[in-house]
């Protein structure tokens, strides 16, 4: 495939967000003398944010960074769950978790086998700037550039987001890859004009979690990084 | 000194613009058979940065990407040497010269050893997002983040694009560096209330260049980037 640049998701595509923030969550909760199925808390508190994302989206609430984002679908979350007894700054805390998550294990080679083609990378994460760069520094996941949608004050899937890192890249939509393992991310990118690769992530929510078929119509389906940097022309 | 991010000047503290510029205006121009001495050229087009630069910061020109100001003071420094021959793809050529300029040998080994220390790093040039991480990809030289002054549609010495870099890395003014070889720019970010290092270049403007002493008032005088790391922390 033929592409100038590629853009990443980060959460889910790049880092196992479910085990870093159940961890945070059982240890801070620990630390309070609470008790609770932390990753099923954590996948409460994920499945809160694209509800939450839509609304800031369709105009309900006004755009904020991922973090405070992040901080109102957690009260929500704990609530739920009838752990209201954390503090603020033990919900911080665990709003903090999402700057400091572990990457997959083939994430960080397959981004230095990349960083060996012409292509060159960013991410492009509705997290912010500093924090993604906080994160992929800790996680060692090289990047030639960090995009966030927080640079159009927005969040993916908006159009404007996809757009917005072609801009800034130089380059075309047609020649840009967007990669993630969310259909809807890809489907949304593909809207806009880029090209889009397809990672599975069959661990993003646990191993209990169902098994899921590759979308249809992404230009490219890859096992992991590594492949698909072998699939933009590295050697290796 | 105790931080919590570092930002770079690009153009003359890490890369050196003038081999490189003078190196395709003696290519370019020589292959469409003109002759000239080649580095005055390269000079006289750096020379007119800063007076076009003002003339956006006051308002009589429209912001616009680095390159096309370059294309701008291209013309004049052409017309000024009597080269008025290069046609439109060749001056277009010359301005992508910027984007592929050789590091000073210690700047890629200093910013991997500053890639050691738990100090977040970023570009802060007037140069553009994409340019920008093509130029640092090509030069090695490894950043956590590239930031621009095209993300406050502004250039350096705004105070905006000191404080910009500040709310995207989500640090305090006071506890973010600013590193350049110009005392203009230090002075502007030691103004918007960053902390300054300075870093001397006495080959920017070639061999034949006057030595300048360093500035007063900056908060650190490195000798290279691998000093500079080393007085951030690094060990090595």
């Amino acid at each position: 495939m033929d592409v100038d640049a590629a853009v990443f998701d980060v959460f889910g595509t790049l880092t196992d967000w479910r085990s870093g923030v159940a961890g945070a969550l059982a240890d801070i909760g620990g630390r309070a003398g609470l008790e609770a199925d932390w990753p099923a808390v954590a996948d409460t508190w994920r499945r809160r944010y694209r509800p939450a994302l839509e609304r800031v989206l369709g105009g309900e609430l006004p755009w904020r960074p991922l973090d405070a984002l992040h901080r109102l679908t957690l009260d929500e979350a704990l609530a739920g769950h009838g752990l209201d007894a954390l503090d603020g700054a033990e919900r911080d805390a665990l709003v903090r978790a999402w700057h400091r998550l572990r990457p997959w294990p083939d994430a960080a080679p397959g981004l230095e086998l990349l960083h060996t083609t012409r292509v060159l990378t960013a991410t492009l994460s509705n997290g912010g700037v500093g924090p993604l760069a906080r994160l992929t520094k800790q996680a060692g996941l090289r990047f030639d550039c960090v995009l966030s949608a927080e640079l159009a004050r927005s969040y993916k899937p908006d159009p404007r987001v996809y757009l917005m890192a072609a801009e800034l890249l130089e380059v075309e939509p047609r020649r840009l890859l967007m990669v993630a393992c969310h259909p809807d991310d890809l489907e949304a990118a593909a809207a806009a004009g880029l090209r889009t690769a397809y990672i599975p992530r069959p661990l993003e929510w646990g191993p209990d979690a169902a098994r899921v078929a590759p979308p249809a119509g992404v230009d490219l389906v890859a096992d992991d990084v590594p492949g698909l940097a072998r699939a933009l022309g590295a050697t290796g």
